[in-house]
């Protein structure tokens, strides 16, 4: 069933003329943007209530991580993948060198970036979080199985690619 | 390939004994939650920055949009449904009543409850925002098709059931 909204002609769909459903004909529970918000908000309470036992910020946590994946790399890509702004990322990062996590060097071929890299006690830092991060994300998934898993980061990766380069 | 890392005794995973791989050799990309915060973080953005131009704040246009699928819903659920904190919600309530969005009435059948109603008015703001959102909602979703979203969406209703029932 469709109702007799249009899309406002500023917005460029392929279809102008196309019409859309109301709210209410998908619903609530179909609406994917509401679902990713419920379950990304509980995640982070938890994982944040639980990093704290640890005496880390979330944001120390996700810096830790993403380095422990790939070392030496640039602040404005560390920005982007803990999804923190640019200037708070440099404050944050100035406080995990003094705690001694992570040591902020020039890039050896052009000395006007800066490259992060995990020291040996980031590193054990974070390895002793890593079981207690783990089994959050296996809690999370508790009852996927593996097929389902990667189809669903599979379509992730999709979306992540639309929020990325379209222009929203 | 799976490290010498052990699930903490305190953590009641199903066998304490297995071994659990190392962040890095699940990697970045292929940690959901990592992908659920960035597409998260990057759709609030753009929603944020979409209902201000219709002069809603993010709170206010899901609030509307969740009476919108179903109208008198207890304050509770409404604080649940938006990823709002109960008292932030109630004061969200008191000046979306004054602007004449909603109403509140206590439940005909236990007036200790207060239920939220969706006025003409507020039911026309929100019926003004919706194709803005709902080309956000299908630019996200570009490329996927119906069959991957209803997949999708499946997991999602899996993994928001894991969220809230299991002691996180």
């Amino acid at each position: 069933m469709k109702s007799n909204l249009h899309i406002p002609p500023d917005i460029p769909l392929n279809d102008q003329d196309e019409l859309i459903p109301k709210f209410a004909e998908i619903g609530l529970d179909q609406f994917a943007p509401y679902l990713l918000n419920r379950i990304t908000s509980r995640w982070n309470s938890s994982i944040l209530e639980a990093a704290r036992q640890y005496g880390l910020t979330t944001r120390q946590m996700r810096t830790l991580a993403v380095l422990s994946d790939k070392d030496g790399r640039p602040v404005n890509d560390l920005a982007t993948l803990t999804v923190t702004n640019q200037s708070t990322m440099s404050r944050a990062l100035i406080s995990m060198e003094k705690k001694g996590f992570i040591m902020r060097k020039p890039r050896s071929s052009d000395s006007r970036f800066i490259e992060v890299y995990l020291t040996e006690k980031g590193r054990q830092v974070f390895e002793r979080f890593w079981p207690v991060f783990y089994w959050h994300f296996r809690r999370l998934f508790h009852g996927v199985e593996e097929s389902e898993f990667a189809a669903f980061v599979a379509t992730l990766h999709k979306i992540l690619r639309n929020v990325q380069h379209q222009p929203f």
